[in-house]
């Protein structure tokens, strides 16, 4: 199953140079397209590989054009941001072959008298639905998901195998939640009396926007007494922890790994590299970027990418230079010693 | 549904300085509280603050009691430790409105015949419930669970959905595991013979002590042939690892994202910030508080505050300062050199 | 239940010193071992403790075998790697008690009637399986398993409860996949326009070789447009998450906690510490060790050891190293100009 190179041109913009009537089945990356594929340049870079690519059609900008095409012999669509066609036409292709889940309730589910369960939605086999949760128009909640009392999933949203999604809690329209995330658990929050800890109820709720994708075996804390909150657009990677009443920002993408703790404020816009780490109760400006494996500590006010991590070295070197830098002060001490020696000796000198 | 302020000091205690008639429906914080809420200070550098609250009630320490009496016109329960006080009273809150699920089994869960079901215990739809588990009075095992066999779950310990409990193990009272815990994996014990992993089984159990509470897609590995052993009233938050054969002590609590690799020993009373790591076979001291995103690469023999982690910066400036550590060895030289020259310079100086 | 000595050296192999009609039971430490265990010595520096064992026999290698002869009087199986022996007679003792799960398909289970189920392989309670998924022999799908649509298990392989392993994706013969597991994925792939994030469908496969375990919660994602690969003999430990198109060589370990990013290309016979992470497009040689908490932040040629964590240190130590390390380029720029004076000064004294 395929399509024209005019039809996905007609849906998707661009500007085509070629038959518009050329076949193709689908997209592949610039070296293993085969002639009944697309590829694309996103990476002007590679352009010098175009010549030898065997794809039907290459995605190229009005910039890689001229040079694509005295080099290369298949048709082009020319766009301003080959990516994002690349994406665009990824999707198109994908649902003309998808195995879109059938709307109903299967036979083995658990569904509440007084849920709400669009006739559109899907609800997969082994899933538990509690009372009152509404599940809306063209939903999808997997096998063995447990969707609590009273929560709410959004129109079009999609949640894989085995997610757990709590009591009160609420996603948006057109998101997706990855297979064993779990949505609204208790955050973390206790007092102390003489080194007991007494728990405090988590009361709040998790309120997520439209178009936000969740991990596989991401947490998401419900409030304590407020609400956690997860706006638009926000995509968050696999084994993602986010503690009780965090706020992120819409458009927000965090890798895998990376834990935020409680009553963090994020702002929009924010690229947050792997296992990056953000302390409770900070807030971060908008457009900030955090790279990989690095502990934000404090509070950023300014946009601007940031890092923080020991860097990698052999074994016996990094043994080397941790010594030193536990022992920085005392070098720092040397140098100031060494200062005041010269200062004295080139006092003597000038007497 | 709410509660007289009269009724909370007689179960909670507490001295309190007004109407005991006057009705409360809930807990807010201080700056969101209404006229039906009551509300805490537990950081004295607020208490300005109070003069402004909406509060029907404020819970304050002895200390701030003069000043906040001045300012706030509403009824005080005046205690010792305001945050303890504010966890038991959102616990009371709590319960007058919580849903508790109904004794009995679910038509959906399937249980072994030699399974031990105490007729209080709540059996969650699609459990599945292996030969020879017990699960004591007023324990409840959420949706989706998984209980192995022979395993044993405590007097009012409540599994949310989608948990793991493999065969064996064991939790005491009071305990609360989130979803998607795996409890009693198989710790990561192999031999290598010639590049090729030999798998050990893994024989020991996890031994769980009362009041502990386990945080969402937690895992704790069982002992290879000992048992791993988690204290009384350890708490635990999301996504940390436990390894085979570790010893946590009682009353420790570790936050998100922590890693403790096998037999490690762990002290009672100690605090891990997120994403703090522990190396195996280590021994950590009572009452160590390790900072978040520090490893822990030695055993700690004292008390106190541990921390280790590269500071954030902005990028360029950790790049400038990364590319220094790497070569702090020959800065270390460097200041050697002069140390020497200087020598000979001050000598001949004092020739 | 047990076994004779001259039973077990029969099928493992090594040179029995002693009765071979001794009956023992199970394996256990030196120290704990009673007289109807048999236990190892695999570290020689622990070779003293010997005498005092109760054992009843003791797995020890050529080079330990005249000193503990001296000292102990039981039985003694002599092989050159005493840890391997131990690992292959626990494994021999584990199976005399395991519980095998039966063949068949468990009532509750919703298995689709395309899917191909081994007779000899066991569906356990409340699993679902999708259309076209294969099951091959021998093969165990734990409680509440979610195997997806022309998925396939090998021969042999077992999956603990409540694993999540997606459509098309495959695993060969012999392998674990622990509790919570999720496997195949969609990767973290977006394009971005303008600020909002476009899904790139994830269209590629994981596919798994033989003798391969994953642990629990941890999460491998398919590929984006190619596939996934994780080759034969490959040990995941807990919570890893491996990012879409890796590639991990034959024999490579991964402690708990480890991050792998996207497209990551790692070799054959390496280890990951606990927690370390790898950035992604990275390429990682053969026999390459990582340290615990170090992050991999360029490609690695060479085999060897490396390492990258910031050293702990009393909290108070560290923020002064720290804030050392934050300055690093100031130190340096103080030491070029003791340098620089220095020259000068001892260009004066040679005038």
């Amino acid at each position: 199953m395929g399509t024209r190179l005019g039809e996905l041109v007609e849906r998707l913009g661009g500007q085509l140079v070629g038959d518009p009537n050329l076949e193709v089945i689908g997209i592949a990356p610039l070296t293993d397209a085969g002639v009944s594929h697309i590829s694309f340049l996103s990476n002007s870079k590679l352009r010098a590989q175009t010549a030898h690519s065997h794809a039907a059609a290459l995605i190229v900008s009005p910039a890689d054009d001229d040079f694509v095409a005295a080099g290369y012999g298949g048709a082009r669509i020319v766009t301003p941001n080959p990516y994002v066609y690349f994406a665009r036409a990824a999707q198109y292709f994908a649902a003309l072959t998808a195995i879109v889940p059938a709307p109903g309730i299967h036979a083995s589910a658990c569904v509440d008298a007084s849920a709400q369960i669009d006739a559109s939605a899907h609800i997969g086999p082994q899933a538990t639905i509690e009372a009152g949760a509404i599940i809306a128009a063209g939903a999808v909640i997997g096998a063995g998901c447990f969707i609590g009392r009273e929560a709410l999933i959004g129109e079009g949203t999609q949640l894989f195998a085995n997610v757990t999604f709590h009591a009160y809690c609420q996603i948006g329209a057109r998101g997706i939640i990855h297979s064993g995330a779990v949505i609204g658990t208790d955050g973390f929050g206790f007092a102390n009396e003489g080194g007991v800890y007494i728990k405090i109820p988590q009361t709040g709720r998790v309120l997520i926007g439209d178009d936000v994708d969740i991990g596989a075996n991401t947490t998401i804390d419900r409030g304590a007494l407020a609400d956690t909150i997860i706006e638009d657009g926000v995509k968050l990677d696999n084994q993602i922890q986010i503690g009780h009443n965090c706020h992120i920002g819409a458009h927000t993408a965090m890798a895998g790994c990376v834990g935020v703790a409680g009553s963090a404020k994020i702002g929009k816009y924010c690229t947050f590299g792997g296992a990056a780490m953000v302390l409770g109760h900070l807030t971060i400006a908008d457009r900030v970027h955090i790279g990989s494996g690095s502990m934000v500590s404090r509070s950023i006010a300014e946009a601007g990418q940031y890092t923080g991590f020991y860097p990698l070295a052999k074994n016996a070197e990094w043994e080397k230079s941790a010594a030193i830098v536990r022992n920085l002060s005392s070098m720092r001490e040397k140098i100031r010693a060494l200062e005041k020696t010269i200062k004295t000796l080139t006092n003597q000198d000038e007497k």
